[in-house]
């Protein structure tokens, strides 16, 4: 059972508010709560339906991203409390810059200026993923290696989405890790290079789920492989990132700093 | 020129923070800055490296999350500025709650629960991507309809990363746009169909980019093809999402809704 109703309200996406509130609210481990996201309140009728609707649910709270300072006003009025992002940070940013906040500045909607590299970035993640179109190596600014579901699409995807990287990915065979070294298509990108590795017991649990009972699951196999293709990392000295215990969001935070 | 260079520090991966300090200055429209995001500054010689390399720099402003109120001292000491999320927020919710946060309870780090679930649905999007394994339709959440280079595979890909639901996408082609209605493999999905559409201009502009002068980027081709689907969206009453000027993040937040 919830003890709390926790809304994320927002003038625009609740993509900020969201995290914001997770963040927060993850500083409270003994308080249990569902999150409901209420996206694109930005105007004054929208603005108290949003009201009227938390009114009525015991113990909510309210986290928000409202711009406009004119739509907090009806949950004020109405006795919420109100968690406002902007409210609570921009004052402090007003008087170290010596500027004050224009509201109507707020987000920015729609096609932010990085948009269409982002969007050019997935595709390329896409026509690139799991060693397509080798000769297309060169454009990247990323390009992830490893065994079989290391994790290296959703990285590659993650890394467009959210920073507009060219991230190519390249899967490590059992073929390409009996050979001597890496195969030759990547040995002229090393700068550019970023292993990525985990546990043997991770990995043929990940793949256990996939084939059970396979050659590929087992144990052994998994060892063989990461073994092989971490002698092929250390040996070029490239950056390795150890997935095992880690999110999208932290391996990618870790190869944008690699 | 960059008036201002913005730091985004964090003790995770800088994701929040980041998009915080964003959207608080795009509320400074005429404030020209660059942003560097430092991420897992989780402890106290990161966080003095941190503060060494920052106040070398004229005009910096520094955002933090920060879950340790530890880490933030150093930062003061050498009378830096810092707009910590945390800080700020943090106070408004203990009085609301009557708990006081505990600092180490910080971010969800690592394998959050929905974690796999975030996984599973990438592999998902990627397996039901284009029109590709429609026997699988009825797993997905969401099934996005449109035609070609609406922008279905992005906006199911960040749906899977960033909510964790099972987007399929299938591209109304003209084949099937000549037909009486949507293909019979839709037809049983029709509560879970929503339609992308966008302005011709900009579809011809989309694929202009990609097979320039050809029929298929003509504007007479575009119109025809997004009459068709929205005649097909029409007559069975499909959420339809109107692309033209949102980002992937602003269509996501808009099939979550409908």
């Amino acid at each position: 059972m919830n003890d709390y109703s926790v809304f994320c309200v927002s003038d625009h996406t609740g993509v900020t508010v969201e995290s914001v509130a997770k963040s927060v609210l993850a500083q409270f481990p003994h308080l249990e709560f569902s999150l409901i996201t209420l996206p694109f309140v930005d105007n004054a009728e929208k603005a108290q339906a949003t009201v009227t609707r938390i009114a009525a649910v015991p113990r909510a709270l309210t986290f928000s991203t409202l711009t406009d300072p004119a739509l907090r006003v009806p949950f004020r009025q109405a006795g919420l409390g109100l968690f406002d992002v902007f409210e609570l940070i921009a004052p402090a940013v007003e008087s170290a810059l010596g500027q004050i906040a224009t509201p109507s500045g707020g987000h920015t909607h729609g096609m932010a200026p990085d948009y269409e590299a982002r969007m050019d970035a997935v595709n390329f993640a896409l026509n690139l993923d799991d060693g397509l179109n080798p000769d297309r190596l060169g454009q990247a600014d990323l390009i992830l290696v490893g065994v079989s579901r290391v994790g290296k699409t959703p990285t590659a995807l993650y890394l467009a989405l959210q920073y507009g990287l060219r991230a190519a990915n390249y899967p490590l065979t059992p073929d390409d890790l009996e050979r001597d070294d890496l195969p030759a298509c990547l040995q002229s990108h090393l700068p550019r290079l970023r292993g990525l590795t985990l546990t043997a017991e991770r990995l043929a649990a990940l793949r256990q789920a996939r084939y059970p009972d396979s050659r590929y699951a087992s144990l052994e196999q998994c060892r063989m492989e990461l073994g092989a293709a971490e002698t092929f990392f250390k040996r070029h000295a490239l950056p390795v990132v150890d997935t095992t215990r880690m999110s999208v969001e932290e391996i990618a935070a870790h190869l944008r700093q690699s």
